[in-house]
């Protein structure tokens, strides 16, 4: 049923990139001329459902704010889990792996430009969006059909997740 | 005219989730970290003819916020009929029923992603936006050719009003 | 070279809606729950061209707002010629012809829907974008490639210019 | 490998105007009435890259405001090169020549309406994004595929450093 060439049972934890992944690439500049993050409430969904169903949901990014913090702390992720400020992507990465004890091919990571490229050489499915760098795609085993900020997200935890058979079902599990 | 396989003369009460539906799926993101959501000045004008034709408009979401209560007043919508903060949605939908005394078959309920399926499971016409999830898309009788906050509302209220001949046409009826 | 169907030269004034027209139809909301209107800074140089030119250029709008009243400040336009809160617009195009010693054919109005049907009816060159609602685009004689605050006025006042002869196309004209 | 029909090699120098070309044409509306920028996370990672290479990078725009100096300082530019409020683009376009010792075909600039003209004559490459104005388009040797804040800057800074050799594309170069 995947699109993703990649054995997603495998998985126990994903990471995702926030500006151009979680948050689309064009966004509103705010008064101190950094980006306005947009929020995707579907990706939203998904990453609640991924945190509920035990993976571990990551973030690393070059990015700062009080309101990411807020954000992925209302979407249940682990403070620890959350890297923002991450000035070289591959050292937070080897910390996440540690702190988890991850094997590189339980790990999914989707990034969208250069900055990302050593991360994604290293994990072992490396996604991104429709909409990343070139050079970036060109390491990546999954291109998702979707832009950054525009559903991206969803469409690899959702692929993970009916893989994994946990995606909801039924209506007892729809409650929440 | 209609392009939805349902008598919409029947229809007493349209229900809306707001994010995804009445708000677009991505938003810019808010200091809190919440979504900002979007206006649709046609889906607004819409909502205010079904509110004057007595038609009761209702909105059943998980989300919360001033914004919200501020515009749906604005529109003219009941306070009452205007749930925020719904953790499982089918009890709010119930209670809107009984309070309106409303056979299922004349409610329509809009939603887009799976918190949205136990509502639409049961009202006489599930609807959705046409980027709505796969698995709200298969238990819905109609499926807008608009995305959420982008005219899905507009759409199936413009049908609705039009079906049931109060869709306002002479020069009287737009002195507002 | 006009795609327009009517003399533009015959033309002496522009009269625009703002939500749905100089503004998106989706914009985001504010913490009142209005719109937060779009600015687009095409439409903008176009508009300060025609004032430029001796046009005179208008607002027929039911929306309010001091940021509506800045903008409009900023581009030239004369505040009595911008009718915020106008609740039956064909009133206000009345007092803006009289104002002026208009005559109807004269006058070009664009709106995207029903409360603008009056006034488009009666104008000399009813125009609306290409998003407008259906019960507008049947009673217009052009409609805009463009959507409503995605160029639809830049698209109009350029081609009334260009008719006019007086679309900037020297170096000298261009100093601001 | 280049799309651009110049010796990108012979650029010294990049300018770019802010409104349409580094920020959407369309935007959101701040309270004052003027635009809210869009950042685009693309443009700005290839900014920093001509930046850390060595090549001037400037802005000329009519534009002014705080956030967009705290946004180009974030990048790295120089406070001096970032012309904001310029009335008439020619002379400050001159006074970057003069303060760089540049001459006129080592300058790209990128411009989107008719008050970028008088600079598009004149620099070595002018360029362009996809909706600029029809007339901007006929001056221009570089027509972006990209729309104004959509990706047209990332384009033509991608395109001159890979010429140049200068396009980060081992690891250790991209450390940041």
């Amino acid at each position: 049923m995947s699109t993703i060439n990649y054995d997603l049972c495998r998985l126990r934890a994903l990471l995702f990139d926030v500006d151009g992944v979680l948050s689309a690439t064009v966004v509103p500049m705010a008064s101190d001329g950094g980006p306005v993050r947009t929020v995707n409430v579907k990706d939203g969904y998904a990453m609640q459902r991924a945190v509920l169903s035990c993976l571990h949901v990551g973030i690393l990014s070059g990015g700062r704010g009080e309101a990411l913090q807020h954000r992925f702390h209302s979407l249940g992720l682990n403070a620890k889990d959350v890297y923002l400020g991450s000035s070289f992507k591959l050292e937070d990465y080897r910390d996440f792996l540690r702190r988890h004890e991850l094997q590189e091919d339980e790990v999914a990571y989707m990034g969208d430009d250069l900055p990302d490229i050593p991360v994604l050489r290293r994990c072992g499915l490396p996604c991104c969006p429709r909409d990343a760098a070139p050079d970036v795609k060109r390491v990546c085993k999954y291109i998702s059909h979707a832009d950054g900020g525009h559903g991206c997200v969803r469409d690899l935890i959702e692929q993970v997740l009916r893989a994994q058979g946990i995606w909801p079902s039924d209506e007892e599990e729809l409650r929440w």
